[in-house]
């Protein structure tokens, strides 16, 4: 039997895909990360693009304009994430060619408000015809003055935290969450996070990702766990599109955080790093939302 | 009867749904040139999306590898088309989930060998879920020491030139051509192009926007199109998917070019600009390609 996307699934499908890339010195972060991130003059430029699918991340019931809002902060999310402010963005739509002009319409104008809201030029459009609508953002962003923030480095006894409250899936949340921009940019200038990323697929899918490119295990305190309203511990750890950002500080680094935080957005301590061990780190219900898999 | 894509067209649609975009100072060039530009330290930053869709740019017979090729190729010749030279690039890719793998492979080895060729660095890949296979490339490039070139810039009196022959749709020429870089590159370095950009849509498409970004008319000699094996004066005029430049070179660094042009690429004159006239430069069967218009 020839294997299948479905079978794969879709982090296994890129590992292999992307396994023998290399790169040359412009590039400090490739595949693997939030953002791709390469070396400017006096700053670091990051690059991202994320897709949106009708049936799969929307549905023909969504309201427009919140089409457009979602495609474009799921991509800032992943600025935020790095600790790096958005530059400029680009929207590819395909569509099938009997679809309302209002629709698109709609669809734009929740781009352009977001993008209004926080400070992303919008400088480009591509439509193209295709059999299902989706819609495609490449977002460019930028660290200046200070070292974007990069999964692979949170270290040992690290503690770990997490951003608002997870498992809201079912709140139409996923719809109208705002980038934690502002969070992430502060966590990067003030030197305290040590490694982060945001939440996408759900903490017990992500959570392994951060602790495999740091090749550190972790322990997670499930009462610790920042609850949505009617949210199980359960959904917390397995619901996917949270789009908080999850975190690693130095026990050290720890102090100033609590003290300074400047955010009426909560900040909870999740749990800590641990040494690598085999296996460890990845007991529990530790599936999160995989495109491809089939359940 | 609401208007649908098919009835407004690709071109229609744009217009309508970013003539209020705005940007700030960081933005050179956003809506309406090859590639979006943005001022960096000491350089241009050429910001790019390109998709191609099944059933729309390729079909379910064409070989993977060339798939992966034509999709780079396509966004890297915009980049050319301003003279820049290309840095990064992200892929997203759509597809069905029991498509097979080997023939996401094989989209793959065509990306790769290009990327490689080209020497732009593949840094990000993203897959998700979708009814039909497409890809969607966002790339990043840059000018350094010299400003872009852009469509918007001809001057009344400037002679238009293109590289390499038109209307080569049929010999699969738009599956496996190499993009303008080094052409593109060394016209803005030697500051010969006035205005330039890639024909992607058909020279009777394309030159009337160039034109009109410049405000401009345009006359034409059909007997100087450099046309392909096979092809007719109409195929060379309306065919799409030629991937050559497109420019505009002032009379006085017309003597320059023809001396000093170090390619093998074909290069000839096909005629001039004319001031502005209302209806002017629009004669003859001047349609392209335009992926929502109904024919």
């Amino acid at each position: 039997m020839k294997p299948t996307l479905a079978r794969l699934g879709e982090t296994g499908l890129l590992d292999l895909l992307t396994r023998r890339w290399n790169y040359d010195r412009r590039v400090l972060t490739g595949v693997g990360d939030d953002c791709a991130v390469l070396r400017g003059q006096g700053t670091y430029l990051l690059f991202k693009t994320d897709a949106v699918v009708e049936g799969v991340h929307f549905t023909s019931k969504t309201p427009a304009h919140l089409i457009g809002r979602k495609a474009l902060a799921r991509a800032l999310s992943d600025i935020a994430a790095m600790g790096g402010r958005p530059l400029a963005a680009l929207v590819t739509i395909g569509l099938p060619p009997n679809e309302p002009v209002a629709r698109l319409r709609g669809i734009y104008r929740g781009l352009e408000k977001i993008a209004r809201e926080l400070k992303v030029n919008l400088v480009g459009g591509e439509t193209t015809r295709a059999r299902g609508l989706f819609l495609s953002i490449a977002l460019l962003g930028e660290c200046r003055g200070h070292h974007p923030v990069l999964r692979s480095t949170a270290r040992a006894g690290d503690l770990l935290y997490v951003t608002g409250r997870l498992g809201a899936t079912q709140a139409r949340r996923h719809l109208t969450f705002t980038p934690r921009l502002a969070e992430g940019e502060w966590l990067a200038r003030h030197h305290i996070a040590s490694s982060m990323m945001d939440l996408s697929d759900g903490l017990g899918a992500d959570l392994p990702r951060l602790a495999r490119a740091s090749r550190l295990s972790f322990r997670v305190d499930p009462k610790a766990l920042p609850r949505a309203r009617g949210a199980t511990v359960e959904a917390a750890w397995n619901d996917g599109e949270d789009y908080e950002l999850l975190f690693t500080v130095s026990p050290s680094r720890a102090k100033t955080l609590k003290k300074k935080w400047p955010f009426a957005t909560p900040l909870h301590c999740i749990g800590e790093m641990r040494p690598f061990r085999e296996g460890a780190g990845r007991a529990g219900s530790a599936h999160g939302f995989d495109h491809f898999k089939q359940r």
